[in-house]
Protein backbone atom coordinates (compact mmCIF):
# COMPACT_ATOMS: atom_id res chain seq x y z
CA UNK A 1 0.00 0.00 0.00
CA UNK A 2 1.29 3.40 -0.80
CA UNK A 3 -0.09 5.18 1.82
CA UNK A 4 -0.03 5.35 5.39
CA UNK A 5 -1.84 7.60 8.21
CA UNK A 6 -0.53 11.03 9.16
CA UNK A 7 -1.89 12.37 13.17
CA UNK A 8 -5.71 13.06 13.29
CA UNK A 9 -7.46 11.94 16.41
CA UNK A 10 -11.04 11.34 16.39
CA UNK A 11 -11.88 14.79 17.36
CA UNK A 12 -9.89 16.76 15.03
CA UNK A 13 -13.08 17.00 12.49
CA UNK A 14 -13.95 20.90 11.48
CA UNK A 15 -17.53 21.90 10.99
CA UNK A 16 -17.61 21.01 7.60
CA UNK A 17 -16.62 17.71 8.64
CA UNK A 18 -19.64 17.32 11.02
CA UNK A 19 -22.02 19.16 8.67
CA UNK A 20 -21.46 16.45 5.62
CA UNK A 21 -21.63 13.31 8.14
CA UNK A 22 -25.17 14.76 9.57
CA UNK A 23 -26.37 15.46 5.77
CA UNK A 24 -25.47 11.74 4.89
CA UNK A 25 -26.67 10.12 7.56
CA UNK A 26 -29.99 12.21 7.73
CA UNK A 27 -30.25 11.75 3.47
CA UNK A 28 -29.39 8.43 3.99
CA UNK A 29 -32.21 7.46 6.07
CA UNK A 30 -34.67 8.98 4.75
CA UNK A 31 -33.99 7.52 1.47
CA UNK A 32 -34.16 4.08 3.09
CA UNK A 33 -36.99 4.15 5.29
CA UNK A 34 -38.69 6.21 2.04
CA UNK A 35 -37.94 3.01 -0.49
CA UNK A 36 -39.56 0.51 1.52
CA UNK A 37 -42.34 2.86 2.38
CA UNK A 38 -43.13 3.89 -0.93
CA UNK A 39 -42.94 0.18 -1.87
CA UNK A 40 -45.54 -1.04 0.91
CA UNK A 41 -47.86 2.00 0.05
CA UNK A 42 -47.79 0.73 -3.95
CA UNK A 43 -47.97 -2.77 -2.91
CA UNK A 44 -50.71 -1.87 -0.81
CA UNK A 45 -52.98 0.29 -2.52
CA UNK A 46 -52.79 -0.53 -6.13
CA UNK A 47 -51.62 -4.02 -5.97
CA UNK A 48 -53.98 -5.61 -3.53
CA UNK A 49 -51.80 -6.10 -0.25
CA UNK A 50 -50.30 -9.51 0.77
CA UNK A 51 -51.19 -13.43 0.19
CA UNK A 52 -49.12 -16.36 0.11
CA UNK A 53 -50.13 -19.38 -2.27
CA UNK A 54 -54.33 -19.43 -2.28
CA UNK A 55 -53.64 -16.28 -4.38
CA UNK A 56 -50.59 -16.24 -6.69
CA UNK A 57 -50.95 -13.14 -8.44
CA UNK A 58 -51.34 -11.42 -4.61
CA UNK A 59 -48.40 -13.64 -3.38
CA UNK A 60 -46.14 -12.11 -5.86
CA UNK A 61 -46.90 -8.62 -3.95
CA UNK A 62 -43.95 -9.85 -1.72
CA UNK A 63 -41.44 -9.91 -3.65
CA UNK A 64 -40.87 -6.05 -4.36
CA UNK A 65 -41.49 -5.33 -0.58
CA UNK A 66 -38.83 -8.36 1.33
CA UNK A 67 -36.46 -7.42 -1.79
CA UNK A 68 -36.58 -3.82 -1.13
CA UNK A 69 -36.22 -3.95 2.51
CA UNK A 70 -34.04 -6.66 2.52
CA UNK A 71 -31.20 -5.98 -0.13
CA UNK A 72 -32.07 -2.00 0.05
CA UNK A 73 -33.45 -1.10 3.43
CA UNK A 74 -31.53 -3.61 6.19
CA UNK A 75 -28.22 -3.82 3.91
CA UNK A 76 -27.85 -0.47 3.22
CA UNK A 77 -28.73 0.06 7.11
CA UNK A 78 -25.98 -2.25 7.46
CA UNK A 79 -23.24 -0.78 5.54
CA UNK A 80 -23.99 2.70 6.65
CA UNK A 81 -24.41 1.63 10.73
CA UNK A 82 -21.11 -0.18 10.04
CA UNK A 83 -19.29 3.17 8.44
CA UNK A 84 -20.79 5.65 10.08
CA UNK A 85 -21.43 4.48 13.66
CA UNK A 86 -18.89 7.03 16.23
CA UNK A 87 -20.61 5.95 19.61
CA UNK A 88 -20.08 2.41 20.25
CA UNK A 89 -17.04 0.17 20.66
CA UNK A 90 -16.07 -1.48 17.24
CA UNK A 91 -17.63 -5.14 18.55
CA UNK A 92 -20.07 -4.08 18.75
CA UNK A 93 -20.94 -2.51 15.94
CA UNK A 94 -19.36 -5.48 13.48
CA UNK A 95 -22.25 -7.75 15.96
CA UNK A 96 -24.71 -4.97 14.81
CA UNK A 97 -23.43 -5.55 11.34
CA UNK A 98 -23.64 -9.09 10.92
CA UNK A 99 -27.44 -8.93 12.68
CA UNK A 100 -28.69 -6.04 10.11
CA UNK A 101 -27.10 -8.70 7.04
CA UNK A 102 -28.44 -11.33 8.88
CA UNK A 103 -32.31 -10.33 9.17
CA UNK A 104 -31.84 -9.31 5.01
CA UNK A 105 -31.55 -13.86 4.73
CA UNK A 106 -35.29 -14.54 6.09
CA UNK A 107 -36.84 -11.48 3.58
CA UNK A 108 -34.73 -12.84 0.70
CA UNK A 109 -35.46 -16.76 1.27
CA UNK A 110 -39.40 -15.50 1.41
CA UNK A 111 -39.27 -13.15 -1.21
CA UNK A 112 -37.59 -15.62 -3.56
CA UNK A 113 -39.81 -18.27 -2.91
CA UNK A 114 -42.89 -15.92 -3.48
CA UNK A 115 -42.38 -14.71 -6.80
CA UNK A 116 -41.05 -18.66 -7.61
CA UNK A 117 -44.54 -19.72 -6.30
CA UNK A 118 -46.44 -16.96 -7.50
CA UNK A 119 -44.85 -18.04 -11.21
CA UNK A 120 -45.26 -22.12 -10.57
CA UNK A 121 -48.49 -21.80 -9.61
CA UNK A 122 -50.11 -19.40 -12.09
CA UNK A 123 -52.63 -20.85 -14.68
CA UNK A 124 -50.57 -21.41 -16.62
CA UNK A 125 -47.51 -21.70 -14.88
CA UNK A 126 -44.76 -18.46 -15.80
CA UNK A 127 -41.38 -19.60 -16.43
CA UNK A 128 -38.59 -18.63 -14.32
CA UNK A 129 -35.35 -17.20 -15.09
CA UNK A 130 -35.86 -15.43 -18.56
CA UNK A 131 -35.85 -11.75 -17.89
CA UNK A 132 -32.64 -9.81 -17.63
CA UNK A 133 -33.76 -8.93 -13.98
CA UNK A 134 -33.95 -12.49 -12.80
CA UNK A 135 -30.36 -12.80 -13.88
CA UNK A 136 -28.85 -10.13 -12.23
CA UNK A 137 -30.94 -10.80 -9.59
CA UNK A 138 -29.25 -14.25 -9.19
CA UNK A 139 -25.75 -13.04 -9.32
CA UNK A 140 -26.53 -10.69 -6.30
CA UNK A 141 -28.02 -13.49 -4.61
CA UNK A 142 -24.98 -15.79 -4.80
CA UNK A 143 -22.95 -12.47 -4.21
CA UNK A 144 -24.97 -11.95 -0.67
CA UNK A 145 -24.32 -15.75 0.30
CA UNK A 146 -20.39 -15.57 -0.30
CA UNK A 147 -20.03 -12.07 1.29
CA UNK A 148 -22.39 -13.01 4.44
CA UNK A 149 -20.53 -16.63 4.74
CA UNK A 150 -16.92 -15.16 4.03
CA UNK A 151 -17.24 -11.96 6.71
CA UNK A 152 -18.87 -13.61 8.89
CA UNK A 153 -15.53 -16.48 9.11
CA UNK A 154 -13.32 -14.35 8.21
CA UNK A 155 -14.41 -10.97 10.87
CA UNK A 156 -15.85 -12.81 13.45
CA UNK A 157 -14.78 -16.67 13.95
CA UNK A 158 -11.06 -15.72 12.73
CA UNK A 159 -10.68 -13.50 16.32
CA UNK A 160 -10.97 -16.26 17.96
CA UNK A 161 -6.92 -16.25 17.36
CA UNK A 162 -6.85 -12.45 17.03
CA UNK A 163 -3.24 -12.38 16.62
CA UNK A 164 -2.43 -15.00 14.10
CA UNK A 165 -5.13 -13.78 12.08
CA UNK A 166 -4.46 -9.95 11.96
CA UNK A 167 -2.86 -9.76 8.94
CA UNK A 168 -5.04 -12.08 7.06
CA UNK A 169 -8.13 -10.43 8.68
CA UNK A 170 -6.20 -6.87 7.51
CA UNK A 171 -5.79 -8.00 3.78
CA UNK A 172 -9.60 -9.07 3.55
CA UNK A 173 -11.11 -5.69 4.49
CA UNK A 174 -10.66 -3.52 1.36
CA UNK A 175 -12.37 -6.89 -0.30
CA UNK A 176 -15.06 -7.53 1.45
CA UNK A 177 -15.53 -3.98 1.30
CA UNK A 178 -15.65 -3.71 -2.27
CA UNK A 179 -17.28 -6.40 -3.03
CA UNK A 180 -20.31 -5.21 -0.45
CA UNK A 181 -20.97 -2.22 -2.34
CA UNK A 182 -20.51 -3.97 -5.96
CA UNK A 183 -23.90 -6.54 -4.13
CA UNK A 184 -25.85 -3.06 -3.12
CA UNK A 185 -25.02 -1.60 -6.37
CA UNK A 186 -26.08 -5.05 -8.19
CA UNK A 187 -29.19 -5.05 -5.44
CA UNK A 188 -30.02 -1.58 -7.18
CA UNK A 189 -29.71 -2.71 -10.59
CA UNK A 190 -31.70 -5.82 -9.83
CA UNK A 191 -34.66 -3.16 -8.70
CA UNK A 192 -34.91 -0.57 -11.20
CA UNK A 193 -35.37 -3.21 -13.65
CA UNK A 194 -37.82 -5.36 -11.79
CA UNK A 195 -40.02 -2.42 -11.29
CA UNK A 196 -39.79 -1.27 -15.28
CA UNK A 197 -41.07 -4.70 -16.34
CA UNK A 198 -43.39 -4.39 -13.60
CA UNK A 199 -44.60 -1.15 -14.29
CA UNK A 200 -45.05 -2.53 -18.15
CA UNK A 201 -46.40 -5.38 -17.41
CA UNK A 202 -49.09 -4.07 -15.27
CA UNK A 203 -50.01 -0.74 -16.26
CA UNK A 204 -49.33 -1.30 -19.86
CA UNK A 205 -50.63 1.50 -21.91
CA UNK A 206 -51.86 3.32 -18.82
CA UNK A 207 -47.82 3.40 -17.71
CA UNK A 208 -47.72 6.28 -20.81
CA UNK A 209 -50.99 8.43 -19.30
CA UNK A 210 -49.15 9.81 -16.47
CA UNK A 211 -51.31 7.64 -13.87
CA UNK A 212 -50.46 7.72 -10.07
CA UNK A 213 -49.18 4.04 -9.90
CA UNK A 214 -46.89 4.77 -13.00
CA UNK A 215 -45.15 7.81 -10.98
CA UNK A 216 -45.17 5.58 -7.75
CA UNK A 217 -43.41 2.96 -9.54
CA UNK A 218 -40.90 5.48 -11.35
CA UNK A 219 -40.51 7.38 -7.83
CA UNK A 220 -39.46 4.06 -5.93
CA UNK A 221 -36.36 3.39 -8.45
CA UNK A 222 -35.74 7.09 -8.68
CA UNK A 223 -35.24 6.65 -4.56
CA UNK A 224 -33.16 3.60 -5.01
CA UNK A 225 -31.04 4.93 -7.60
CA UNK A 226 -30.17 8.37 -5.22
CA UNK A 227 -29.51 5.53 -2.67
CA UNK A 228 -27.08 3.87 -4.92
CA UNK A 229 -25.14 7.25 -4.89
CA UNK A 230 -25.43 8.48 -1.07
CA UNK A 231 -23.92 4.70 -0.18
CA UNK A 232 -21.00 4.87 -2.29
CA UNK A 233 -20.38 8.56 -1.79
CA UNK A 234 -20.71 7.57 1.83
CA UNK A 235 -18.39 4.70 2.23
CA UNK A 236 -15.76 6.00 0.16
CA UNK A 237 -15.25 9.36 1.84
CA UNK A 238 -11.88 9.11 3.91
CA UNK A 239 -13.22 11.21 7.06
CA UNK A 240 -16.13 8.23 7.83
CA UNK A 241 -15.34 7.34 11.06
CA UNK A 242 -14.06 4.27 10.14
CA UNK A 243 -10.85 5.37 8.34
CA UNK A 244 -9.89 7.11 11.69
CA UNK A 245 -6.55 6.36 13.56
CA UNK A 246 -8.05 5.00 16.46
CA UNK A 247 -10.43 2.41 14.87
CA UNK A 248 -7.04 1.01 13.28
CA UNK A 249 -6.56 -1.96 15.22
CA UNK A 250 -9.25 -3.16 16.40
CA UNK A 251 -11.60 -3.23 13.37
CA UNK A 252 -10.32 -6.00 11.43
CA UNK B 1 -6.73 14.33 3.84
CA UNK B 2 -5.32 11.78 6.66
CA UNK B 3 -3.47 10.06 3.83
CA UNK B 4 0.01 10.85 2.13
CA UNK B 5 1.96 9.24 -0.17
CA UNK B 6 4.72 6.79 1.34
CA UNK B 7 7.85 6.14 -1.43
CA UNK B 8 6.53 4.09 -4.37
CA UNK B 9 8.54 4.69 -7.77
CA UNK B 10 6.57 3.91 -10.88
CA UNK B 11 8.64 0.36 -11.20
CA UNK B 12 7.86 -0.82 -7.91
CA UNK B 13 5.33 -2.84 -9.34
CA UNK B 14 5.47 -6.54 -8.86
CA UNK B 15 4.10 -9.68 -10.92
CA UNK B 16 0.90 -9.73 -8.93
CA UNK B 17 0.18 -6.13 -9.32
CA UNK B 18 1.50 -6.45 -13.53
CA UNK B 19 -1.01 -9.55 -13.78
CA UNK B 20 -3.66 -7.24 -12.35
CA UNK B 21 -3.39 -4.77 -14.34
CA UNK B 22 -3.18 -7.05 -17.77
CA UNK B 23 -6.54 -8.68 -16.44
CA UNK B 24 -8.31 -5.73 -16.28
CA UNK B 25 -7.11 -3.85 -19.28
CA UNK B 26 -7.68 -7.13 -21.50
CA UNK B 27 -11.18 -7.76 -19.40
CA UNK B 28 -12.51 -4.32 -19.59
CA UNK B 29 -11.47 -3.96 -23.00
CA UNK B 30 -13.71 -7.19 -24.41
CA UNK B 31 -16.53 -5.71 -22.51
CA UNK B 32 -16.35 -2.54 -23.76
CA UNK B 33 -15.99 -3.42 -27.18
CA UNK B 34 -18.46 -6.69 -26.41
CA UNK B 35 -21.21 -4.50 -25.03
CA UNK B 36 -21.25 -2.44 -28.57
CA UNK B 37 -20.41 -5.27 -30.93
CA UNK B 38 -23.90 -7.40 -29.14
CA UNK B 39 -25.78 -3.99 -29.89
CA UNK B 40 -24.92 -3.83 -33.12
CA UNK B 41 -25.90 -6.99 -33.98
CA UNK B 42 -29.13 -7.09 -32.15
CA UNK B 43 -29.96 -4.21 -34.10
CA UNK B 44 -29.14 -5.08 -37.38
CA UNK B 45 -29.67 -8.28 -37.19
CA UNK B 46 -33.05 -8.76 -35.49
CA UNK B 47 -34.68 -5.43 -35.38
CA UNK B 48 -34.04 -4.30 -38.68
CA UNK B 49 -30.87 -1.76 -38.93
CA UNK B 50 -31.15 1.75 -38.93
CA UNK B 51 -33.02 4.39 -40.99
CA UNK B 52 -34.01 8.12 -39.86
CA UNK B 53 -37.04 9.88 -39.92
CA UNK B 54 -38.90 8.46 -42.62
CA UNK B 55 -39.15 5.58 -40.97
CA UNK B 56 -39.76 5.97 -37.05
CA UNK B 57 -39.86 2.46 -35.71
CA UNK B 58 -36.34 1.57 -37.42
CA UNK B 59 -35.14 5.21 -36.46
CA UNK B 60 -35.04 4.23 -32.83
CA UNK B 61 -32.67 1.70 -33.38
CA UNK B 62 -30.01 4.26 -33.93
CA UNK B 63 -31.10 4.96 -29.77
CA UNK B 64 -29.57 2.07 -27.90
CA UNK B 65 -26.97 1.86 -30.41
CA UNK B 66 -25.68 5.29 -30.08
CA UNK B 67 -25.99 5.38 -26.41
CA UNK B 68 -23.91 2.06 -25.74
CA UNK B 69 -21.68 3.18 -28.35
CA UNK B 70 -21.51 7.08 -26.21
CA UNK B 71 -22.09 6.26 -22.77
CA UNK B 72 -20.85 2.75 -22.01
CA UNK B 73 -17.65 2.29 -24.83
CA UNK B 74 -16.66 5.44 -25.32
CA UNK B 75 -16.93 6.98 -21.68
CA UNK B 76 -15.89 3.93 -20.44
CA UNK B 77 -12.66 3.80 -22.63
CA UNK B 78 -12.09 7.63 -21.65
CA UNK B 79 -12.23 6.89 -17.75
CA UNK B 80 -9.78 3.78 -18.30
CA UNK B 81 -7.51 5.29 -20.30
CA UNK B 82 -7.10 8.37 -17.95
CA UNK B 83 -6.64 5.69 -14.86
CA UNK B 84 -4.53 2.97 -16.49
CA UNK B 85 -2.46 4.77 -19.60
CA UNK B 86 0.87 4.51 -18.46
CA UNK B 87 3.18 5.13 -21.65
CA UNK B 88 1.49 9.06 -22.17
CA UNK B 89 3.11 12.21 -20.72
CA UNK B 90 -0.01 13.55 -18.82
CA UNK B 91 -1.02 16.23 -20.78
CA UNK B 92 -1.44 13.63 -23.55
CA UNK B 93 -3.44 11.52 -21.45
CA UNK B 94 -5.73 14.47 -20.66
CA UNK B 95 -6.46 15.55 -23.90
CA UNK B 96 -7.28 12.26 -24.95
CA UNK B 97 -9.59 11.72 -22.28
CA UNK B 98 -11.66 15.15 -23.13
CA UNK B 99 -11.06 13.69 -26.67
CA UNK B 100 -13.27 10.51 -26.16
CA UNK B 101 -15.66 12.24 -23.49
CA UNK B 102 -16.52 14.92 -26.29
CA UNK B 103 -16.53 11.97 -29.26
CA UNK B 104 -19.59 10.83 -26.62
CA UNK B 105 -21.45 13.99 -27.13
CA UNK B 106 -22.65 13.72 -30.86
CA UNK B 107 -23.33 10.13 -30.10
CA UNK B 108 -25.88 10.64 -27.50
CA UNK B 109 -27.14 13.78 -28.82
CA UNK B 110 -28.10 11.44 -32.33
CA UNK B 111 -29.56 8.65 -29.96
CA UNK B 112 -31.64 11.45 -27.89
CA UNK B 113 -33.21 13.04 -31.41
CA UNK B 114 -33.54 9.40 -32.77
CA UNK B 115 -35.70 8.42 -30.08
CA UNK B 116 -37.42 11.84 -30.02
CA UNK B 117 -38.58 11.36 -33.56
CA UNK B 118 -39.29 8.23 -32.69
CA UNK B 119 -41.83 8.94 -30.60
CA UNK B 120 -43.13 11.94 -32.01
CA UNK B 121 -43.35 10.82 -34.96
CA UNK B 122 -45.33 7.68 -34.31
CA UNK B 123 -48.89 6.94 -35.57
CA UNK B 124 -50.38 7.48 -32.86
CA UNK B 125 -47.55 9.77 -31.02
CA UNK B 126 -45.67 7.85 -28.32
CA UNK B 127 -45.47 10.01 -25.06
CA UNK B 128 -42.07 11.36 -24.14
CA UNK B 129 -40.76 10.59 -20.74
CA UNK B 130 -42.60 8.52 -18.28
CA UNK B 131 -40.80 5.77 -18.04
CA UNK B 132 -38.19 4.71 -15.38
CA UNK B 133 -35.62 4.52 -17.94
CA UNK B 134 -36.61 8.01 -19.34
CA UNK B 135 -36.06 9.60 -15.75
CA UNK B 136 -32.60 7.97 -15.02
CA UNK B 137 -31.42 8.74 -18.37
CA UNK B 138 -32.38 12.78 -18.30
CA UNK B 139 -30.10 12.60 -15.00
CA UNK B 140 -27.10 10.68 -16.45
CA UNK B 141 -27.10 12.94 -19.54
CA UNK B 142 -27.65 16.13 -16.93
CA UNK B 143 -24.67 14.84 -15.08
CA UNK B 144 -22.64 14.38 -18.10
CA UNK B 145 -23.08 18.00 -19.32
CA UNK B 146 -21.99 18.90 -16.09
CA UNK B 147 -19.22 16.93 -15.52
CA UNK B 148 -17.84 17.89 -18.93
CA UNK B 149 -18.16 21.50 -18.98
CA UNK B 150 -16.87 21.42 -15.02
CA UNK B 151 -14.26 19.13 -16.39
CA UNK B 152 -12.79 21.17 -19.32
CA UNK B 153 -12.59 24.46 -17.43
CA UNK B 154 -11.17 23.14 -14.55
CA UNK B 155 -8.68 20.85 -16.05
CA UNK B 156 -7.60 22.53 -19.28
CA UNK B 157 -8.37 25.77 -19.62
CA UNK B 158 -7.33 26.98 -15.87
CA UNK B 159 -3.56 25.58 -16.94
CA UNK B 160 -3.73 28.95 -18.48
CA UNK B 161 -2.36 30.08 -14.82
CA UNK B 162 -0.97 26.50 -13.62
CA UNK B 163 0.58 27.79 -10.32
CA UNK B 164 -2.44 30.09 -9.35
CA UNK B 165 -5.19 27.59 -9.80
CA UNK B 166 -2.93 24.74 -8.25
CA UNK B 167 -4.99 24.12 -4.99
CA UNK B 168 -8.38 24.83 -6.70
CA UNK B 169 -7.61 21.91 -9.22
CA UNK B 170 -6.16 19.53 -6.59
CA UNK B 171 -9.50 19.77 -4.68
CA UNK B 172 -11.58 19.24 -7.20
CA UNK B 173 -10.26 16.22 -9.07
CA UNK B 174 -11.72 13.55 -6.15
CA UNK B 175 -14.93 15.44 -6.98
CA UNK B 176 -14.38 14.89 -10.47
CA UNK B 177 -13.38 11.37 -10.30
CA UNK B 178 -16.63 10.17 -7.76
CA UNK B 179 -18.93 11.92 -10.33
CA UNK B 180 -17.61 10.39 -13.35
CA UNK B 181 -17.78 6.94 -11.65
CA UNK B 182 -21.47 7.70 -10.61
CA UNK B 183 -22.41 9.07 -14.16
CA UNK B 184 -21.22 5.77 -15.77
CA UNK B 185 -22.88 3.55 -13.30
CA UNK B 186 -26.05 6.06 -13.79
CA UNK B 187 -25.42 5.41 -17.37
CA UNK B 188 -25.53 0.94 -17.05
CA UNK B 189 -28.97 1.62 -15.14
CA UNK B 190 -30.33 3.40 -17.62
CA UNK B 191 -28.86 0.75 -20.00
CA UNK B 192 -30.43 -2.22 -18.12
CA UNK B 193 -33.80 -0.27 -17.64
CA UNK B 194 -34.05 0.53 -21.16
CA UNK B 195 -33.60 -3.22 -22.65
CA UNK B 196 -36.02 -4.49 -19.94
CA UNK B 197 -38.31 -2.39 -21.31
CA UNK B 198 -37.63 -3.03 -25.11
CA UNK B 199 -37.53 -6.61 -24.46
CA UNK B 200 -40.96 -6.63 -23.09
CA UNK B 201 -42.52 -3.87 -25.47
CA UNK B 202 -40.73 -6.12 -28.66
CA UNK B 203 -40.83 -9.87 -27.38
CA UNK B 204 -44.15 -9.58 -25.51
CA UNK B 205 -44.70 -13.28 -24.31
CA UNK B 206 -41.81 -14.94 -26.79
CA UNK B 207 -39.71 -13.07 -24.02
CA UNK B 208 -40.38 -16.36 -21.84
CA UNK B 209 -39.47 -19.02 -24.32
CA UNK B 210 -35.92 -18.19 -24.51
CA UNK B 211 -36.04 -16.84 -27.85
CA UNK B 212 -32.50 -16.00 -29.28
CA UNK B 213 -33.24 -12.34 -29.40
CA UNK B 214 -34.47 -12.46 -25.38
CA UNK B 215 -31.12 -13.86 -25.11
CA UNK B 216 -28.85 -11.70 -26.62
CA UNK B 217 -30.70 -8.26 -24.66
CA UNK B 218 -29.95 -10.47 -21.64
CA UNK B 219 -26.49 -10.74 -22.72
CA UNK B 220 -26.08 -7.36 -23.89
CA UNK B 221 -27.29 -6.46 -19.81
CA UNK B 222 -25.44 -8.75 -18.32
CA UNK B 223 -22.00 -7.37 -20.51
CA UNK B 224 -23.31 -3.40 -19.05
CA UNK B 225 -23.44 -4.84 -15.75
CA UNK B 226 -20.23 -6.86 -15.60
CA UNK B 227 -18.17 -3.39 -17.13
CA UNK B 228 -20.06 -1.70 -13.73
CA UNK B 229 -18.34 -4.05 -11.77
CA UNK B 230 -14.87 -4.26 -13.61
CA UNK B 231 -14.60 -0.38 -14.00
CA UNK B 232 -15.61 0.71 -10.39
CA UNK B 233 -12.54 -1.98 -9.86
CA UNK B 234 -10.25 -0.86 -11.92
CA UNK B 235 -10.37 3.44 -10.74
CA UNK B 236 -10.66 2.49 -7.22
CA UNK B 237 -7.45 0.41 -6.93
CA UNK B 238 -4.66 2.11 -4.91
CA UNK B 239 -2.10 0.85 -7.49
CA UNK B 240 -3.51 2.20 -10.75
CA UNK B 241 -0.93 4.51 -12.53
CA UNK B 242 -2.44 8.16 -11.51
CA UNK B 243 -2.35 7.33 -8.04
CA UNK B 244 1.67 6.33 -8.64
CA UNK B 245 4.08 9.40 -6.95
CA UNK B 246 5.30 10.78 -10.41
CA UNK B 247 2.13 11.74 -11.52
CA UNK B 248 0.84 13.58 -8.39
CA UNK B 249 2.43 17.28 -9.66
CA UNK B 250 1.06 17.23 -13.82
CA UNK B 251 -2.06 15.03 -13.34
CA UNK B 252 -4.21 17.45 -11.56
Amino acid sequence: MPWRYEEEGDNSWGCASWFEYLVVVVLSTILLVGALVLTLFWVIYYRGGFAWSENPEIQFNLHPVLMVGGFITLSGFSILFYRLCRCLKHIYVKLAHTFFHACTIPCVVIGFLAVFDSHNLANPPIPNFYTLHSWIGLVTMGLFVLQFVFGFFTFLVCLCCENGTYSCRAAMVPIHASFGLVTFMLACATCVTGLTQKAIWKLGSAYSQWTEEGIIINAIGATIIALGVVISFAVRRSNAPATAKVYVTERL
